[in-house]
């Protein structure tokens, strides 16, 4: 059990409030489910967005990189930091353009990150980060060397002050629009695995693993 | 012909430069596969990064908004900001941890929006944003009203500096590796649709239109 969760003044929701969950657990299942996040940091006033993928244990998101990426060098100083990810669930087709929406679940987690610079905690989080996005490849692929480890920087944001949104379910229409002769509905969206290549010099004999026929992020 | 583009120092890559796409044709495809951004805005200090959708047309990206919102509050007043918008098209596993990669095309657009204010450009780009999300649906769905006007936001940002970013193809492992006994490829992700569930409130005598039961982002 993680500890329970209060909102701050700047994570706390101030349009579609019924759209919020500040229940941790709920948030895990949506930072578990995906493994991309768009992380925000701000360089002389300008923001930037850059997608990178991500790994949680516990209270704490782990995102790594090449040591020297502008992004890595930047927050591994410790400055204000927004990791976002958000899972897209579906087109909500309503019959007034107004009514129309997704339906979605995300999380915004707002703080410092912190480099992981002891060598076994940052194995540690390698492997972490490797088996969220691909649970089971860690121990079938060639270990990092010493020289990679020191080409990779990991950071550690803790998980303290978040929100998280979500949206599902039905089309919501003004009473009046419901005579409004149109179709109206969900499109469901999904990421799905398709059939898995091999590479060019794979060794015929290799089978492809379970972890990559059945690959899925639902959990 | 949109006119040609040379990257600033602010989005020029500085690594992986041979993933790099300075050529405004490719950034506008990847920018039309999408539709789903998110928005980096910093207040006091603190970057935000929100899920929203967008539509693009010629030179300029639009995304929109409730009036009452945090971000479109902030935004309106010409605040510097970053729209990302990232394509995920594969998980890359190769021999070694290290060259492990996915397959992905993003564009970030660093800039200033501003707020679209003459009623007929509001509607028009309401309209772009529409039929970037599902073309065909807006002349089927019961057009905005003045009230839904005034409650809706929308902002325009001029696509002037950008940068794309494109990882494709196979994996790459250091030459060494390839004899490590264990399986290295690709699994393809692709966004899809679902079965169109009709709302419970559907005359049932109006068929799922075309632009719903074909719905697909490929261009």
């Amino acid at each position: 059990m993680s500890q329970p969760y209060v909102p701050t003044p700047r994570t706390r929701l101030v349009r579609e409030a019924d759209r919020a969950v500040y229940d941790r657990e709920a948030a895990y299942r949506i930072l578990d489910e995906g493994f991309l996040c768009h992380v925000g940091f701000v360089v002389d006033g300008q923001p930037f967005v850059i997608p990178t993928s991500y790994g949680r244990k516990d209270d704490s998101l782990y995102i790594h990189g090449s040591a020297a990426s502008r992004m890595l060098r930047q927050l591994k100083d410790g400055v204000p930091v927004c990791v976002t990810v958000t899972l897209l669930d579906g087109l909500v087709l309503a019959r007034s353009i107004f009514n129309h929406s997704m339906n979605y679940r995300s999380v915004v987690v707002l703080g410092k990150a912190t480099l992981v610079d002891d060598p076994k905690e940052k194995v540690e989080a390698l492997r972490l980060l490797s088996e969220h996005i691909i649970p089971g490849r860690w121990a079938d692929s060639r270990q990092p060397n010493e020289r990679e480890l020191k080409a990779t920087s990991v950071l550690r944001l803790p998980i303290e002050e978040f929100s998280a949104k979500v949206r599902s379910g039905p089309v919501v229409d003004d009473e009046a629009d419901y005579s409004f002769p149109t179709w109206a509905g969900v499109v469901p969206l999904k990421m799905v695995a398709g059939t898995p290549i091999g590479d060019a010099r794979l060794d015929p004999t290799i089978q492809v693993p379970p972890y990559v026929k059945r690959y899925s992020r639902s959990r």
